[in-house]
C-alpha cells in the first residue's frame, strides 16, 4: 500500500535553517512527547537516510511546503521546485505566498499553478505580521486558489500564531463557508480544537483534516481516529510532520490504529492522490 | 416507560417544505453518519407510519417546534397548533418568534402562552438576519418567556448559524446568567462545545441540555452520557431530531447507553414532563 | 510520600465568611458531583479535624490563598500570614492583590515577597470589577511577580468570572507568551477548556496546570491524567480545592489514578516544592 505523507520537510536547503532543524533539543523533546525516538535521518540531516526510511515504510511521496515565516524561517518556491525536480516522484510541491503585496500574492498562485505546484501553503499566524485565517488580506489568495483549482493548505492548529486565538476554528469556518469550492486542508488538524474542527468538517464538505503530529499521543486523538474511520474517511489526510516525528516509525504506528483497511487506504494515499490529482497507477 | 422526544418534526405541512424533508440525499447521509438507516416514515413522508414507529418505540409525545428561518424554511405557530390539535396527546407545541419587530415578538410569546404552547423556540443563528444568542434584540424575548413561565428552547449547537461563532457557548452563558429564572433548553446540546456546555450546565441550574442527534456517534458522546447519568440527570432531555434520525431506532439505541434506570427514566420523560408541565398520569 | 495540596482553604477566619463555607448545601452538592462525601472537618468547621484528616492522608502542607473578591468574599494577606504563622509547616501563603490601584498592587507584591509569601494569587474574573486574564490592568502585577521571582497563581477555570469568556484560554496564552519568565499556575486547570489548556501547557514551558476539583469525575479528566503522567509530569500540581472536596479522601482517590509512581511523586509534591522553593528534607 503506497503512502503519501502530507507534511514532510526533508533535510535540504532552506529547511535546514528553520527551527525544525536548528533547535534540535526542543525538536527531540517534542518527538518524544509524541511517543517516538528522533529519526536518524533528522539527527544526521541526511536526505539519503530519509529516502531509505521512506522506502522502508512504503512512503511513496511527501508533500513539501514552501514557507514565508518570521518566526519559523522561510523557504522559497524556487527551492521547493528544485527539491521536487531533484528527486523525481518523491516529493510534491506546495507553494508559499507573500501576503504583504496583494498583486504579487495572487500572481504567485497563478505562477505556482503553471509551474506544476499541486497546492498552496498558507500559514496566516506565522507570517511576519501574523494574520487570522479569515483576515481580509488573505481573501484574494483564497479566491485565486479557487480560480486555479488548487487546494489551500492552511496551518490552523498547533502553535500556528502568537496565541491561541490564531487557531480559533471560527476563523477557518468562515473561510470554508465563503469559498465553498475551495478545497482546504487543515494542517495540524486544528488541534487543540478537536471537537470544533470535527464539527466544521462534518458541516463543510470542502474541509480536509490532517492532524499530523498532533494525532500522536495528544488529547483528542481517539476522536480524530474515529472520524478517520467514519464520516471523514474520504477527507482525512495522513501526515507525519517529519522531522517532528520519524516518517517511518510514525507510519508503522499509524497503521496499528483502529481504522478499517478500506478507510486506512483512503487516509494513507487515496484521498491525497485525488486531492493532488496524482496518477498513482502510472 | 413513556418517552417524550424533545425534537421531532413530523412529515406534515410546512415541515415538508424545509431542507430536512426536501434535501433527502443530504439528510440520509447525515442519518447514516449518526449510525442509523433512514426511517421509512421519513422516506415516504407518512405521518401514519411515523405514529406507528413512535408507538412501536413507546414514544408517547414529540415536541414540535415552530420556525422562522431564512435558510431552513419556516413554520408558523398556527400550523404548529393545528398539528398539536389534529393528533391529540401526541405532539406538544413550541412557538416560534419573529425577532425583527420587538413588540410583535413579545406579543407572540404572550399569545403563545395563552394558546397553550408549552415552550418558545428561539433559533438565533438561523433567523434571516442571524443573531448571536446574547444579542440584545433577543433580550425582550427572554424576559417575556420568564414572565410567562415558558421555557425557551435555544438552538445553540450544530450548524446553528453562519459560522461556529454562533454556537460559541459564552453567548449562551451570558443569557443563562442574566435570566436565572428562565429555564433554557439547549437544543443540539451546544455541540461541538461539549466540555464547555457541560461546564455551563454544571454552573447554571436553569440550563437543560438536549444533544439530540449530536449524541449519536459524534465526538464527545461519552461525556454527554456520563453527565446524563450524573450531575445532569435532572436536566438532560432525550430527543431524536427526527427525521435526521429514525425516532424508533434512535430510542432503541439510546436505551442501550450506560445510563442507570433511575436516570434513564428522568432523561426519557420525567424531566421533559416536569419542564412542559404535563400530567402523564392522566 | 509527602503531599502538598496546592489549593486548600482551612476553616479559619475570613474563609468561614466565604461562600465556600456559608453556602453549605451548594457546596455539598458539588462535593457529591465530584464523587465524594463532605469532609467532617468542613461540616463542623474544625481546623483540628482538618489537620487530623491531612495527617491521615499524608498531606504535609496546603497552599492558602488570599482573596479579594466581590462575589466570593475576601481574605487579606495579614490573615493569610497569621494562618501560616499559627500552624508552622502546615500552610504556605499566597498573597492576594488589589487591582484597582496600580501602585498599591505592585507594592503588595513586593511586600509579599519580603514577608515570605511564596506565590501571588490572582483571580481576574472574580474581582469586584471582573477582568479578563490579559487585561492590561494586571500587566504591572505580572511584571512585578516576574521581578520578585514569585509564581502567579491565576484562577482561569471553573466559574472564574461572570461568564465563560473569563476562562477563554486565549487570554491566559497571551500572558504566558508576554511573560516567559513568569511561572504561572493555572488553578482550576483551565477547565472546561481541557484540550486548549493542555495545548498551552505543551507550548509554554512556564505554565503549570492544577485542575484540582475539576479533575474529579468531570469531562476531560482522562486527558488531564494522561498529561500528568506524560508531557506535564514536571508541571502538574496536585490540589483538592478543599472544602469542595475532602482533602484526605481526594488524596486517597487521586493515588489510584493511572499515573506511574515517578510521575505521581512529582505531581503530589516535588513539582510544588520546587516551585515554592521549599526544602522538604529539613
Amino acid at each position: 500500500m503506497p503512502i503519501i505523507d502530507f507534511r514532510l520537510r526533508p533535510p535540504l536547503g532552506g529547511f535546514l535553517k528553520m527551527a525544525l532543524y536548528t533547535e534540535v533539543e526542543r525538536r527531540n523533546r517534542i518527538t518524544r512527547i509524541h511517543g517516538f525516538e528522533p529519526a536518524p535521518s533528522a539527527l544526521t540531516q541526511s536526505i539519503d537516510l530519509l529516502l531509505q526510511e521512506m522506502d522502508a515504510a512504503g512512503i511513496t511521496m511527501g508533500v513539501v511546503t514552501g514557507r514565508n515565516s518570521g518566526r519559523y524561517g522561510s523557504l522559497g518556491n524556487d527551492e521547493v521546485a528544485a527539491i521536487v525536480g531533484r528527486y523525481p516522484g518523491r516529493f510534491i510541491g506546495a507553494a508559499a505566498i507573500d501576503p504583504t503585496d496583494r498583486k504579487r500574492m495572487t500572481r504567485q498562485i497563478a505562477e505556482a499553478a503553471k509551474a506544476g505546484f499541486r497546492a498552496i501553503n498558507i500559514e496566516p499566524g506565522s507570517y511576519p505580521s501574523p494574520l487570522h485565517v479569515d483576515d481580509r488580506t488573505l481573501y484574494p489568495a483564497y479566491a485565486q486558489c479557487e480560480i486555479e483549482g488548487l487546494p489551500a493548505i492552511i496551518m490552523a492548529g498547533g502553535s500556528a500564531g502568537p496565541d491561541l486565538s490564531y487557531t480559533d476554528p471560527a476563523h477557518l469556518d468562515r473561510v470554508a463557508a465563503d469559498f465553498p469550492n475551495l478545497k482546504i486542508v487543515v494542517s495540524h488538524g486544528g488541534w487543540p480544537w478537536v471537537h470544533q474542527i470535527l464539527h466544521i468538517a462534518f458541516r463543510r464538505p470542502n474541509i480536509y483534516v490532517s492532524p499530523d503530529q498532533y494525532l500522536a499521543n495528544m488529547p483528542g486523538m481517539d476522536d480524530y481516529v474515529r472520524a478517520a474511520d467514519g464520516f471523514l474517511a474520504d477527507r482525512f489526510l495522513y501526515a507525519s510532520s517529519y522531522p517532528f516525528t520519524p516518517a517511518n516509525d510514525y507510519a508503522a504506528w499509524f497503521k496499528t490504529l483502529p481504522i478499517r483497511p478500506e478507510s486506512m487506504e483512503k487516509v494513507l494515499y487515496r484521498n491525497a492522490a485525488a486531492l493532488l490529482r496524482l496518477d498513482l497507477t502510472s
